[in-house]
């Protein structure tokens, strides 16, 4: 077997090594931190060596076939146990790695993924799909029994672009292949995907669709979906691959299925993907208000105007304040607008008239919130693990919901998280902010900031979590727009999803994975008895 | 139970009765036939009576509790018996009605609805959902052996608007509305949900829904999928009801199995749909080409420029000259722009620019060709009908494919289509327009008009379909953008469709109705067994 070097990717948190917080960054930070809470302990707590940590033995061996591409080395075991949540990245570093999967295969062809699958199937052996292994939902974690063996199914080999077709503006691309190697792939033809989920640097096309994630536009291509052309999927009982079309009335979409099935029900090793023409035109502004409600009627107007900005972000006050530096008691609108084809800059004032209209005030420098906001972007996912190792609680969740709903909704939500946070943290602040809007209502974006005591932040987030999680089924959100399901948000989606689509999903699953062995305890119970499945 | 008077719908053709093509516009119609094809035989062939067609009695009882919503009136069951294509009207012309539903039912709330799929799977009675009827693809013939009974489950008194969302700009109706009456019950709240297929007046939401029908935007929201926030559907094993979402990434979208399911996985009864504000501004245009292939491409430029244009129809030669009695070499491109918001004469401008840039050619008068267009569009199926009784072929059929593959695509269809035509007619002509367009491809809708012979024409059409499904097939693209699969399509879509995902649809239908009752036949094949059902 092949002993994979990581290259300089961070085994326990963020994208490398290379990028954590260090130094002067690091020296700000904490002493932001200190400032807003005296008292507190900041003692930096470095992560484990896996090596160190005792992980049992592998319990599986690869074909022959197979060996080449399959390594049992402890770090890369390790680094494929968790996600990238901040409950992921603490339990590294406190070296608390319960489930580690026992091998990690990287194919560089369909036909050993399709080996992998024919292996396994015939071994019970369970199989988690990896792409770029981001999930914030213990959605790459082998937290499964019963199963002899767990492999995670590294695509990241899977990597090219294979086919592009500049007329109808799509391409054909390996589902493993990560977000800048992809545009760098695109590039000599013009042409782009545009899809920029924080996640873009870590993760991957395959990743993005079985999640169905969302990236850069906040209005009308979403989702990933609303980017997909075709998919092909191989699973165990054979390869799906759907005809490339633009549109379709044939049944239901069989790309439907796959789009959020969370490796469940195959694995995509391959899609076509709708491109565009890079933007030539950009015109953008931010507007602060003075009041809330306000600011939200003005978001909802230019949600409804059909002039679709490629940002449309509502930070409120916390948000502008901590991550922009700005202050606006009723938040700031961050609006964007781009085209390849024709100017845009009366979207952008048509919008900014119906702001205006609530009451809202155009900053001077229009597009400094933007450019603050979209550095420090990137950057979030690493700040966050810097904090994590001196004990504080930080950590997202996100939902969706009609706008009659929203303000109770938001109201139910942060009164939950502050009430847990007074009881568990003590200290501690929520934010939130417009990821994406529609005509019928926000995808609202949660940010927690809180006092953790270290050695117990796992267990202070997982009651804010479950806190807010109820407020948000109580008020008719979604338990997410766009992090997945996983086995993290199990409960709530379990109680979201309409009981005869849950039998007819455990159907389809009962079909196409007759051995039970996709990913298992992801949207779905794990199958109770192995070999013969009960579902 | 209830004889249902049928008001003046028609029993075997289009619409109403008094709607039907008769007097000067149906001696126009006949001459301008008689011209294009001297010595052809025009007899016209009346409809016969239901009542004296000797249909078969009704097999069928319903339990006392659901009498009052049922009727075995022999003309209720002759036009509950076809849908609307050529192939229906032409057999209903014939009194050919081999498979008529033994009951027509029509239920006024869901707990009856509920009550007669609890009634026909413990009888092993085959069920099918009935909106408007006004399938095209035999979506609503219950041709389906070895069941003991067929009912007609007609959803039409389940019409009314439950509740209007201002705020979040939705609606909860009930999915037996006809079109004309949903829209009359929004219009107080000035909200539109502006879906209008050509099948507006004598469709149903329910049927929209369940087929995927598109309607009046060329692009961004073409199809009804778009504008579902939410689903209530009666399935054998319980009601699913999914959350009104504007958004969401909680696994596959609940939502997206039942769009497009054509009643086999359960029965719709109501939906919360995304409406719109009506329109306050509008511009419009037809632009003439010397050369077909040019405006193809200026069309395709206009599809990717992010304009959007609610109506985008290039209409070839012999549609243009047809249709809108135009004389245009390479065709006539009808643009038109909308919004509730903004000034639209910007985006007509620059799309008018990029006509231009391929040689088209701004009508003087801008919206003639728009406006005689949309006047005869509705018209259209009353013409088919008249031209039917005459011996006429007249049908249409519609696909959509990626840009690149077009060309080719056309012109093997039209190529396919002239050969079929001059073996089985002799005479006929066919036409292209685009309904809708995608910046990824277009979605062509083919007419054909052909000499027939009386006795023949149902048989010469289905030789003709036959050879154009082939070439649509070969060349990748869909069986049906719009018109659904039913039981017509079924020979091309079970090739189109991916295998895996026919084993997940078999069972998330196994376990929906695992009786086995919900139109049988359609999207998949009947059970070969009833009781213990094989799939």
């Amino acid at each position: 077997m092949v002993r994979e070097v990581l290259s300089t990717r961070s085994w326990w948190g963020w994208g490398t090594v290379e990028g954590a917080v260090t130094g002067n960054e690091r020296a700000a930070l904490v002493e932001r931190v200190a400032a807003l809470l005296p008292g507190q302990d900041l003692t930096d707590h470095e992560p484990p060596d896996p090596v160190d940590l005792a992980l049992p033995p592998a319990r599986l061996r690869p074909p022959d076939s197979l060996a080449g591409c399959t390594s049992d080395d402890v770090t890369d075991r390790a680094a494929h146990a968790h996600g990238k949540a901040f409950r992921d990245v603490v339990r590294n570093l406190h070296g608390d790695l319960r489930h580690v999967p026992d091998l990690v295969v990287r194919p560089s062809t369909e036909q050993q993924v399709v080996d992998v699958l024919d292996w396994c199937g015939s071994a019970g052996v369970a199989v988690i799909p990896y792409g770029g292994g981001s999930s914030v939902v213990g959605g790459v974690e082998p937290r499964c029994t019963g199963y002899p063996g767990v492999v995670s199914l590294d695509l990241g080999r899977l990597d090219r672009v294979i086919e592009i077709d500049t007329t109808s503006r799509a391409a054909r691309v390996q589902a493993g292949v990560f977000g800048p190697h992809l545009e760098d792939q695109l590039r000599p033809s013009g042409l782009t995907l545009r899809h920029f989920p924080q996640s873009f640097e870590f993760s991957t096309l395959g990743g993005w669709l079985a999640t169905r994630a969302s990236g850069h536009y906040a209005t009308l291509t979403t989702h990933i979906d609303d980017l997909t052309e075709s998919l092909r999927v191989v699973s165990p009982v054979g390869i799906s691959e759907s005809r490339r079309l633009p549109g379709s009335g044939a049944g239901p979409s069989p790309d439907r299925m796959f789009l959020g099935s969370e490796g469940t029900l195959g694995v995509i090793t391959e899609a076509w993907m709708r491109l565009r023409d890079r933007p030539q035109h950009r015109a953008g502004a931010s507007v602060r208000f003075a009041d809330y409600p306000a600011a939200v009627a003005a978001t909802r107007d230019i949600a409804q105007s059909g002039l679709h900005p490629s940002n449309c972000r509502l930070l409120d006050a916390a948000e502008a304040f901590l991550n922009a530096g700005v202050s606006a008691g009723g938040g700031v609108l961050v609006l964007a607008f781009e085209s390849a084809d024709h100017p845009v800059d009366a979207s952008l004032a048509r919008a900014v008239e119906l702001c205006r209209e609530h009451g809202g005030v155009v900053d001077a420098g229009p597009t400094r919130v933007s450019d603050d906001w979209r550095s420090s972007f990137l950057r979030m996912p690493y700040q966050r693990d810097a904090l994590a190792r001196i004990g504080m609680v930080v950590e997202t969740f996100e939902t969706a919901c009609t706008w009659d709903r929203f303000e109770a909704l938001h109201a139910a939500v942060t009164e939950a998280a502050q009430a847990a946070i007074r009881e568990v943290c003590g200290v501690g602040v929520i934010t939130c902010r417009f990821t994406h809007v529609y005509p019928d209502g926000p995808a609202p974006y949660f940010g927690v900031y809180a006092a953790g005591k270290w050695g117990s932040t796992v267990a202070q987030w997982d009651e804010i979590k479950a806190a807010v999680s109820e407020a948000i089924a109580a008020h008719g959100g979604t338990i997410t727009h766009h992090h997945a399901v996983g086995r993290d948000h199990r409960p709530w989606y379990d109680r979201q999803r309409p009981e005869p689509f849950a039998l007819a999903l455990t159907a389809a699953k009962a079909a196409l994975d007759p051995a039970g062995i996709l990913n298992p305890g992801v949207l779905l119970p794990e199958p109770g008895v192995r070999g013969r499945v009960t579902w």
